[in-house]
């Protein structure tokens, strides 16, 4: 039915409307069915207008992405061997992990058009719509001890924030470990997801999800606060395919010089880059509330806090609350 | 058929045979059929004495594991809220991280007569017979970050050595990071899998695989160089529940020590009963092979290993080779 809808309104000539009346009879279905079956192509990403006096009218189709276009963005790429590319999914990082599970090569990356069930840091739900975001996890394979494992993380934040500065006018900050921030706004989510024997890293999955093409419309009114999108930043959208590539680049140019100096580059980058350091801080961590002010990373990739007392303590893990006006949720 | 044959051999007064030909016509199958019924009973721990000339005679039945036995071995502990036992399933370990993954709470065992797919690191195999040893699963649920994962391996060692010195006089000795030795030959294995989201640790599986009973039958000879067991060790078996709950006891003391105290006091455990030190040692990472001698561990639980020239390094992962003679696979 839907198809047919589209199909339908396809036919009309450039910004003509066809009117509700009309649809319910060519569909034999009633006019409040027709209304129904318009909000659900909406909620796929068919941009429709709807006027009461002359009916409803197509401005815009979902952006797809597709794998030739994938493909040819990718060429340049020799870390991915291979895509997998879903409609709708209840998460990438679960689909990921099993193909992890089942031996899927480092670079594997599954990708979706819209998550029903996205997971953020500490299970909370992410915002993925279909076709205005890239929601997608790779599989990892790092020969690093466990120990290392969350350095990786920042190392993706790192590869993230310059992929998108790369491609547009963008300011974004890194708050630790890796949330990324335009004016104080989330604008994507980063969660590796690390499975360990012992004290060997068996492989990890690195979700990514940005939002790139959302609207402020895609956001429930109280996440506005906090979130944005690089198409409400930039006043532009951005072509999907381009941002993904843009990342595998520096995401294998990071690696591999993770892999051969360590940690210390990746860690002058992520200071650069981090809008949690010299600002008093509240971080919230699982043996208590530390406050003090962040002053960098240790060679673990911990956050080394400063106290009051002008000791500096690492903290391994922390929710870290900024001054009003830098945002985070 | 097999309770059936079980049950006519308890008939038979003690130490009398029960003929092959009559067992046939009783149960009505073929002479092979019972013998082949036999060798399964055999295979399930019922120890059965087979003569050509008069028959066949029970000599043994496997010991089972009893929930009722298991509540009172434990009755001491506040470790453990819940057991799950269970006959015959390919791992423990994947049955524990199911449970852990739907939300288990800490210290949740899952206890098996016997495994089908133990696991050993490395995806080795691990022989794990029925009703002879412990093959069990913790779910842990400790609140530190990933980068101290590793050093739950090391307390896991130093738990179960001193749980089988506490009811056996065993000379107990603790190759890196976490295999039990008695005479340089491997008596129990020890598996922890974590998982962790970025930084934080959500979960650990601890696999405790432990040869209490096996008789040097059970293993394929190629192994018996490489393995023992308590029993064989001791020249007499123990009872396994035992052995469960003296594990249990030593594992809640250092584990709430390791919270409390940190990783300190489980080190100096660890390094009194290593046989891994202060000798020569090929190591090989999967970075490359280290010759040296390990001297003891770091704060993150890294083996310190001494170079030839003196230099001291961190070794986070490998599989070490002894000299001759200090044994272990």
């Amino acid at each position: 039915m839907d198809t047919r809808i589209i199909a339908l309104l396809e036919l009309q000539e450039e910004g003509r409307y066809l009117s509700g009346e009309v649809l319910s009879r060519e569909l034999n279905i009633s006019r409040t069915a027709v209304w129904k079956h318009i909000k659900k192509l909406e909620g796929m990403g068919y941009r429709i207008e709807a006027s009461r006096r002359m009916g409803y009218r197509l401005l815009g189709k979902p952006s797809r992405l597709t794998m030739p276009d994938l493909m040819e963005k990718l060429k340049e790429s020799s870390f991915v061997p291979s895509i997998k590319l879903l409609d709708a999914v209840d998460s990438t990082q679960n689909i990921a992990q099993r193909m992890a599970e089942e031996g899927a090569p480092e670079g594997t990356l599954v990708i979706a058009e819209q998550q029903t069930k996205g997971r953020g840091r500490m299970g909370r739900h992410w915002v993925s719509p279909p076709g205005k975001g890239v929601w997608m996890s790779m599989v990892l394979r790092p020969e690093i001890p466990l120990q290392f494992a969350p350095q990786l993380t920042l190392l993706a934040a790192v590869a993230l924030s310059r992929a998108l500065m790369a491609i547009a006018p963008l300011d974004i900050g890194i708050k630790w470990p890796n949330d990324l921030l335009i004016g104080g706004k989330k604008i994507s989510g980063i969660l590796l997801e690390s499975t360990a024997e012992d004290e060997r890293l068996r492989y990890v999955v690195a979700g990514i999800g940005i939002s790139v093409n959302l609207e402020e419309t895609d956001y429930p009114p109280e996440l506005l606060e906090a979130a944005t999108s690089l198409r409400i930043a930039l006043g532009r959208p951005l072509e999907r395919s381009e941002v993904i590539a843009a990342f595998i680049s520096q995401f294998q140019q990071l690696y591999t010089l993770y892999h051969k100096e360590g940690f210390a580059p990746i860690r002058s980058l992520w200071e650069a880059r981090s809008i949690t350091l010299h600002k008093q801080a509240r971080l919230v961590t699982p043996s208590g509330v530390v406050e003090g002010t962040p002053v960098g990373l240790d060679d673990r990739g911990a956050l080394l806090v400063k106290l009051a007392g002008g000791e500096i303590i690492p903290v391994f893990s922390a929710d870290i609350k900024l001054p009003a006006g830098d945002g985070g949720a």
